[in-house]
């Protein structure tokens, strides 16, 4: 799965992936009023409304990246109805040909995190049937419990030819609270940078691990230390736009071979139109200003690597 | 929601929590047979098996203890089935008037947790109105994003009167990878707890805070450092009977008041009938033997707290 990552980031290239974290304020009110008409104003309904959201979104810009990364607590916010739209999206996403990162920051002792392993990128048996669950092709984790935690998923990794993306460094203004915390001189995100660069070791593709790493583009310089810490480690990046980070910002995180990274942007793409800049699109048009909004974010991008 | 623990901690003489964490391996032919007859080998038939052998098991046990603890990876493994049965065994468990604590350690950044607080522990709002999504009575949560993860989780716990248990110290043999390091001198754990004491300030019951900790039954001498660094803090204890923690090694969770802790099991209690000695009691009286099992954990815990 890393090796279809990277050949379609080179095909788009476009090393981004757009965060499907819808919220309801995001939906215009024409999705709304067709789901509330249907379903009433009900948890049904919301989830209609972010399925067609998602879907109207994933169509007008499916051609122009290599990935997805819905955030399931978007979804899960609206219980059962809400994690069915998200099956639905993942299903949708895969049928456009997308690779699908799941942000589940699961983790958790041995035997739970198998499970969700199993429920989120491997197949579970029934009986004599077996069946896929959620079915995303990566899935972010959170390292917390330390190795035990995180093998079970990367022996899931193994079986399906899937990865993950650990934290190491997070965008939000407290992440340093403890991340940033000195362990025998260095932070406790450069010990757990090189803890990932161990676990992908379990898990390599031709140049790149199935195991990556999350790291804010808030903190470009704790990117650019842990770029060179995890040399074959792709780097997942939230934090871009709407959380405050630039392309500028973004060039360290890059190996010089131009790969090595991805960017998330969720807002930025997804609510462009409420954006002055994209505001001509009209809520109608909503999908063609996160088209636009994705071409600015690749411009930019390039931009800044190429002045690199 | 701290109230009623303890209340019912005091009621039962049991700090138990039964964790409803079920594995198709240790759910009895019977019920397995009888779900696939109805549903077949699918998701939907593993589901009803779960929740059968959930109902069954509360339904004996239900006037022994205080809480369950339902884990939901065991549940999200059978995707939106297994989940669906996941929301029943919290309904049901709320009709039996028990305390339900989601274990669900979730955390990320401040708008993605405020998702997951408001899905699992608050109300969504759908147009003019108003729902609950899972609506567990707390929830675990991994401290790892800082204050901005977990300060939306306490606010929700604030408006609807809930409670928290944040992962301190975890019970898994690899938690000290991270969880150990020295930080000016002292485990990063104990930051963490120091951290979590700091949070219970904002949302205090009368003798204990709102805002919990996970510290895991397998690290006593660890549980004794945390449980003074936290007085007002409930310590939610993993780790007892299946993964190795026994009564005596519990004493030190516990505050002179004899409160402060309430300790959880899990297959040694829904799987008890597999273990030789309740093996008497059969698949058929599964039931059963998870009673006689929690009569035995409670017995050795007063036991050992008696000695202290």
């Amino acid at each position: 799965m890393i090796h279809k990552l990277i050949a379609k980031i080179q095909k788009t290239q476009a090393p981004i992936v757009i965060g499907l974290d819808p919220m309801l304020s995001y939906i215009p009110e024409q999705i709304q009023k067709k789901a509330f008409a249907e379903y009433g104003e009900t948890l049904e309904g919301a989830a209609e409304a972010i399925w067609q959201f998602n879907k109207e979104i994933v169509d007008k810009t499916w051609d122009l990246v290599p990935a997805v990364k819905p955030q399931i607590a978007m979804y899960e916010q609206f219980g059962i109805p809400g994690l069915e739209a998200y099956q639905k999206t993942i299903d949708y996403c895969h049928a456009k040909d997308l690779v699908v990162i799941g942000d589940i920051k699961r983790g958790d002792i041995g035997s739970t995190s198998a499970a969700y392993a199993t429920g989120h990128l491997g197949k579970i048996q029934v009986g004599s049937k077996c069946y896929t669950a959620f079915n995303e092709d990566f899935a972010t984790v959170n390292p917390y419990l330390g190795s035990d935690g995180v093998k079970p998923f990367i022996e899931v990794c193994q079986e399906e030819n899937k990865g993950l993306f650990i934290l190491v460094k997070t965008s939000n203004p407290s992440s340093g609270e403890f991340q940033d915390r000195l362990i025998d001189g260095r932070p406790l995100y450069e010990h757990v940078g090189e803890k990932v660069a161990q676990w992908g070791q379990e898990h390599m593709g031709d140049t790149y691990s199935y195991i990556g790493a999350v790291v804010g583009a808030t903190y470009p310089e704790m990117g650019r230390v842990l770029r060179k810490l995890m040399p074959k480690t792709f780097i997942l990046v939230p934090g871009y736009g709407a959380q405050g980070g630039t392309g500028k910002d973004l060039v360290h995180f890059f190996n010089p071979d131009g790969l090595g990274a991805i960017v998330n942007s969720s807002r930025g793409i997804i609510a462009a139109y409420k954006q002055e800049k994209y505001a001509s699109f009209g809520a109608e048009h909503f999908a063609d200003a996160s088209r636009a909004a994705v071409e600015d974010m690749a411009a930019d991008i390039r931009r800044a690597l190429e002045a690199k």
